[in-house]
């Protein structure tokens, strides 16, 4: 538990030459991975590359030469191992939002003779506004499960159950697989939000027999703040798939310039509008650091970072400790993300005051401490570091100062 | 009418000073900034700024630190005088096909006693496309006007008029002001597909009444290839204003993460997902080249280019001339925007011609060769040399070559 020990396990690591394929400032320990993932160094030359070159250059003629009419499909193709599926069956594009939007309109299209989505209330606030927009657009009703049985708000009705793999607050996993199939067995469809689990931990939709998921990419997978989501949807649901924004780009034919529409092939259909290829462009070179590590050792590399941190809390500020801070993140590892979250009463003043000492970790209302670990780039000596500057703010109490009892907007 | 006086044309120029601030190619001529606009010479070095300092050095603190969560408030401010609306009503983000979405469902809204949508039958593919959608999700009619005379297909059940203000394919304009009105007249709303005309012809919103318009910032605003859409509500409906993705972004308190939405106040509302800050960025950096232009001075040095091509390709190639070229953009100043197109049964042919001689302009299917003048970058020399080689193409049939007779995908 000293920190030669970190330092060993980090030399040890089978993912410890990713680091520097990141630039990480001097004097931080970054846990904020699962809001913001850190600069990968391939991206600033690629937008070089990508601005001046095919845009300052090529012009028009780039969505030709340099691919960009087909980047969105190339960029899909390299999330699809991540989440367990098939390459072709990938689209990115849109907000997280916009692509919830879409996906829950035309999952509800696949079961017409149902009338009700079903959500768990703690899940991501965008998640429930826009789930609650579809419903009041085309005529659903929102059902709220309770997140430990999601299975128990299912019945005849229930054209969707959508939940989010990894909650954005306690950092607790549900099952895919029997979640999946108690969706099945009542007859719905099972949606997953990957938000907070691509290219953190293992994804296996096609294993799990999932029909529908939507993720973010500008979290684990480090595409940039405000990076375009991916969306998937089973082959099998792809022909008769039919999402309410059809535009232009996820025409059959787009340079044909038809007055009606007709839907591209399988998860093409999926797309609206011109494609953002500058943030794909950023995307799909960032996309360069899970080149050749399993996702079985990336999930390793991430439980034996979130487990040094739990332990480390553990022995020095004690289970349930005077510090007054509780884990909420479950401790079976088959129900954890990549994060630890922990409660304490003045969870903001905790964050403010290690980020005062250079430990980015994040709150989340009401008073929730939220710490990532993302695998490529996180050490075991960042941890270390962070549970040591955790340990001193607590023992001076820097969290009740008031300079750190004001909440600014934080995301 | 020869390359001298072009080129004392544009020494008298007001914006000649303006060329330079973007990156041409050598040996181009770019008559294509009506489909991607050029890269001005600010945008690479923002974007390094934003990508290495704001996102690599400063994480997550970003969002407040770097200003990114104001960031589609702050370059909607900018696009404001551009349209001829107030800072502050403009929002931006989103494809243009979700906007329009976005636009066209909330705008069915403010009319619910009434069905029916009205496009012209001409009007961008994306647009009938969206529409489409629109109408089958919330249960709206389309109906197709003729373009030449869109109030007569208005009547009391008619919700929307949604028209491009200047057509994509003949660079046709419509006169805001009295379609306007003849929607009013009918109780109906006005909504303007701004695509074709922002930063290049003068567009004056609030002085003519508008309801809601959007457009595209891509082209003649050199945001860069799929930069985000604006788009603008008038104060008057914005209380009421209610668009169906709703999302956190749009939220009155997003960081609050409450279960509820709650709409952010104004046109902020627009926004769903998280902000595409790198795409924000750039276009934030491009508008730069506006600064310190008068409107009407833009549309002046457009008009002189429009005029002189088409001038020169009267003079050349003869009205309607053997060589088979006719004139399908209106020569009537009032009813012409920033593009000339020319209809010919190869034209194709013709534009892949000269784009192996270095002059670059658009093919729109089924035969027009399109030609964009984006006024801050394109001089008079630039149309002189490009009918120039038109002569050339034509007199030596180089457009009928079969090289040139396949298509490829173009944009």
């Amino acid at each position: 538990m000293d920190r030669e020990a970190a330092v060993a396990l980090d030399e040890q690591s089978p993912v410890s030459d990713r680091r520097d394929l990141f630039a990480l400032p001097e004097g931080i320990v970054y846990l904020d991975g699962n809001s913001l993932g850190a600069l990968p160094r391939t991206v600033p030359q690629r937008l070089q590359e990508v601005v001046a070159r095919q845009w300052g250059e090529g012009l028009i003629s780039s969505w030709n030469t340099a691919g960009w009419v087909d980047l969105t499909r190339r960029v899909g193709d390299r999330i699809a191992p991540l989440i367990g599926v098939r390459a072709g069956d990938v689209h990115v594009g849109d907000s997280t939002t916009v692509a919830l939007f879409k996906t829950f309109v035309a999952a509800s299209r696949l079961r017409p003779d149902r009338t009700v989505l079903v959500l768990e209330p703690s899940t991501f606030p965008t998640d429930a506004y826009v789930a609650a927009g579809v419903a009041r657009t085309v005529g659903l009703e929102l059902r709220w499960c309770d997140p430990a049985d999601p299975a128990a708000a299912l019945d005849d009705d229930v054209a969707l159950l959508a939940l989010t793999h990894v909650d954005f607050r306690t950092g607790a996993m549900y099952d895919l697989e029997s979640v999946t199939s108690a969706a099945h067995d009542a007859g719905a469809l099972m949606h997953w939000d990957l938000c907070h689990s691509t290219g953190a931990v293992p994804v296996a939709l096609t294993a799990v027999d999932a029909d529908i998921a939507v993720g973010c990419t500008y979290k684990y997978l480090n595409g940039g703040p405000g990076s375009p989501a991916f969306s998937w949807v089973h082959p099998r649901h792809q022909e008769a798939w039919d999402q309410p924004v059809t535009g232009w780009f996820g025409h059959a034919a787009p340079f044909d310039m038809e007055k009606e529409f007709i839907p591209a092939k399988g998860i093409a259909r999926m797309a609206s509008g011109t494609p953002p290829v500058l943030a794909l462009s950023a995307l799909d070179a960032a996309l360069d650091v899970f080149d050749g590590v399993p996702i079985d050792v990336l999930r390793a590399a991430s439980l034996s970072l979130t487990d040094y941190f739990i332990d480390l809390v553990d022995a020095r500020l004690g289970p349930r400790s005077d510090a007054g801070l509780e884990l909420v993140t479950p401790r079976e590892h088959a129900r954890r993300g990549s994060q630890v979250s922990l409660r304490h009463a003045s969870a903001y003043g905790v964050v403010q005051a290690l980020i005062g000492r250079g430990v980015v970790g994040d709150f989340r209302t009401p008073d929730v401490a939220r710490f990532g670990f993302a695998p490529l780039y996180v050490s075991h000596a960042d941890v270390y570091d962070a549970v040591q500057q955790l340990v001193e703010v607590m023992e001076r109490e820097e969290h009740l100062r008031p300079a750190y009892a004001v909440r600014n907007a934080v995301t």
